[in-house]
C-alpha cells in the first residue's frame, strides 16, 4: 500500500485518541455500500461495538439514534460525488461523529465533507493493494488493533501487500472457468448471486451492480442461509446461480446449498475460496484475502459475458443519463 | 391482545431487572426472520442500543462477539421446529443471553430452547391483535418502554388492539386492487419487490417467501435507496414491481421511485399507507400499525394472484419433501 494511502489511515485513527467510541456506521450507496458490508462483519464478530450498515438516503432521512460524538461513521463514493453519501457524512459530522471517507477524487464534495478523507487508486495501472477494498480493509485493521491490540490485525495490514501478486495469480487461474461461464449463460434472463458472511456483500453488489446495473440482467442476492427458507423453490432446471463458498466460519452454510442444489440445476457455478492460491498468506489474514479475490474472479466472470453479449459494462440507460 | 400473551410478555421483561443491557440480536429465517426486521430497525432509532438481524444458521456458526449476559437474544418460528432456530436460541442460551422467542406451537423444541416462549395465534379464527407480528410489536413496545420510560410507548402497545377492526377496513379497501393487480400480473415470470425502513422486511418477505417459495416467481427485494445504484437499470415496459410507500421518515425515498418508475414501466403498483383508514390511531403508533396491515394487503394480492394462477399457496416442490 502506498504511503500515502497509510497516511491517511493514520490519520483518521489520530481523533479516536480523546473519545469513547460506542459505535461504527457504514454507510453508501448500491456498489459501494457492498464494499463496506465486510467492515460492519468484521466489527460485529471481532468486537463488542455496535456495528450498521445503511444505504445513505435511508441514513440522512432516518438517522440512527446512536450516531453522535461516539461514533465513527465511515463512508465511500468513487467520484466523491454521489449526492446521498456527501450528506450522510455532512449529518453524521454535523452529529459529532468521527467521519471517514473513501474516494478515488481528491478534493470532491466527499472528500471535503469528511473530516478524514482517504484516497485509494483506480485503474489497470494502480497496485492491487491500493484500490478500493484493500485500502479500506486496512483502514479496518488498523481500528481493530486500535481497539483490541492484537497483533493479529498487524499481520492481516501487511499481507494486504500481496494482493498484487495473488491477483494475477487468480486470474490466471479461473480465466478459463469465467470465459466457458460466459459462454454457457449468456442468454439467461435471470441469473441468482449466492453468499454468506463477509462474502454476502460481494454477492449483493453482483447482483445488483454487475448484473442488473451493467448487464440488464434480472437478479437477486440470496444469503446461503436463507436459501433453504424460500428462495430454493425457484430452483428449476437451468436456473443459473453464483455462489462464493466461503473459508471462513459460514462454509457449512455455503455447502450445503452445494449439497442440494445441483440435483435440481445444472447451473451453479460455485467459486470455492478452498481453491485460491493462499498458501503464502498467514492463516488469520485468509479470509479477508479470499473475500477480496473473489471480487476479482467475479469481474473477470463479467467482463466475460459482457463480451458474449455484446452488451458493454460501460453502458447506461438511466444512470447518468436521466433526472432521478 | 389477549392475556396469556400480555402475561408471557411481561415475563420476559422480569429477566432484565438486574441486568444491564447492551445489545439485542433477532435471529430467525427466512419469513420469520422478516417479522423480526422491524424490531432492529426500531431499536436502531429509538434507543442506543445495538441492534443486529441474522439468519439463525449464520448466527449459529457464525456467533456475534457482543452475544453474552448484557444481550437480549429473539427468535421465532412458526412451528418451533426449524432447526437453525432452535439451535440459535441454544446457543444464545449457553453464551448467557436472555432468549425470548415466539412460535404458535407450545412445548416445541424452539418453545422448550427459550428461557421466555410467547405464544401467538393463528388462523382465521384468532383476534388480529394476537397473531404474530401484533404480538411481537407487544414485546417490542414493553421492552422500549423498559429501556426509556417513555409513555409513548404505552399508547403504542394499546393501539395493536384496534388492529382486528382496522384488519377488516383495509381488507374491504383493497380487495378489488389486489383482484385486478392478480389478473395483470399472473403472467409475469419476474415481479420486484421495493420498500425502505421499518417496511423492508415485508418486502423481504414478499420477494422471498410468497413469490419465490409460494408461487415459484423470480423475485429480489429491492431497497428504495439502492434502487437508482443499480437495479433501476433493469426498469422496463411492462417490468412488475410492488412498492410499499411509507407514512414513516423514509417516505422521501419511496417517494422519488413513484417519481421514476413510471416512465418506464406501466406495472409499478404503490401501496401507499397515507390511503390507510388510520384517523382512529394515535399519530405516534400509525407507522407500526401501517406497517403490520401493509403486510394484510400483500396477503391479499398473493392470495388473489395464487388464485389467478391456479397454483395453490400450499405447493411445494422441495420444502417438506427432501432432504436439506
Amino acid at each position: 500500500m502506498r504511503e500515502e494511502h497509510l497516511q491517511e489511515i493514520n490519520q483518521a485513527l489520530t481523533a479516536l485518541k480523546d473519545r469513547k467510541i460506542n459505535s461504527i456506521y457504514f454507510t453508501a450507496c448500491g456498489g459501494s455500500q457492498a464494499v463496506l458490508m465486510p467492515g460492519q462483519y468484521i466489527f460485529d464478530h471481532e468486537t463488542e461495538l455496535v456495528s450498521q450498515v445503511y444505504n445513505a438516503n435511508e441514513f440522512v432521512h432516518d438517522l440512527p439514534k446512536s450516531v453522535n460524538e461516539h461514533s465513527i461513521v465511515i463512508s465511500i463514493s468513487h467520484s466523491g460525488t454521489t449526492p446521498e453519501t456527501v450528506n450522510a457524512t455532512k449529518k453524521a459530522r454535523e452529529a459529532g461523529a468521527v467521519t471517514i471517507a473513501f474516494s478515488h477524487e481528491k478534493e470532491s464534495p466527499l472528500w471535503q465533507a469528511a473530516e478524514f478523507p482517504i484516497h485509494y487508486d483506480w485503474g489497470t495501472d494502480a497496485d492491487a493493494s491500493d484500490l478500493n477494498k484493500p485500502v479500506f480493509y486496512g483502514l479496518i485493521f488498523k481500528l481493530l488493533k486500535y481497539f483490541t491490540n492484537d497483533s493479529k490485525w498487524d499481520k492481516c495490514f501487511e499481507e494486504l501487500n500481496k494482493l498484487q501478486d495473488l491477483t494475477i495469480i487468480t486470474k490466471n487461474q479461473y480465466q478459463d472457468l469465467a470465459t466457458q461461464w460466459a459462454k454457457d449463460n449468456k442468454r439467461d434472463q435471470i441469473i441468482y448471486t449466492i453468499g454468506s458472511g463477509i462474502n454476502y456483500g460481494e454477492m449483493y453488489s453482483t447482483a445488483n451492480c454487475w448484473f442488473m446495473e451493467m448487464q440488464w440482467i434480472n437478479s437477486a442476492v440470496i444469503h446461503s442461509g436463507e436459501y433453504f427458507h424460500g428462495p430454493f423453490e425457484i430452483t428449476d432446471d437451468q436456473v443459473p446461480f453464483i455462489m462464493i463458498k466461503s473459508i471462513g466460519n459460514t462454509r457449512e452454510l455455503d455447502q450445503r446449498v452445494e449439497n442440494f442444489a445441483p440435483k435440481y440445476t445444472d447451473k451453479l457455478t460455485v467459486l470455492d475460496q478452498a481453491d485460491f492460491k493462499l498458501d503464502n498468506v498467514v492463516d488469520v489474514a485468509k479470509p479477508y484475502i479470499a473475500a477480496i479475490l473473489s471480487g476479482v474472479v467475479i469481474r473477470q466472470m463479467v467482463e466475460a459475458i459482457a463480451y458474449e453479449r455484446g452488451h458493454s459494462l460501460e453502458v447506461r440507460r438511466y444512470m447518468w443519463h436521466e433526472e432521478y
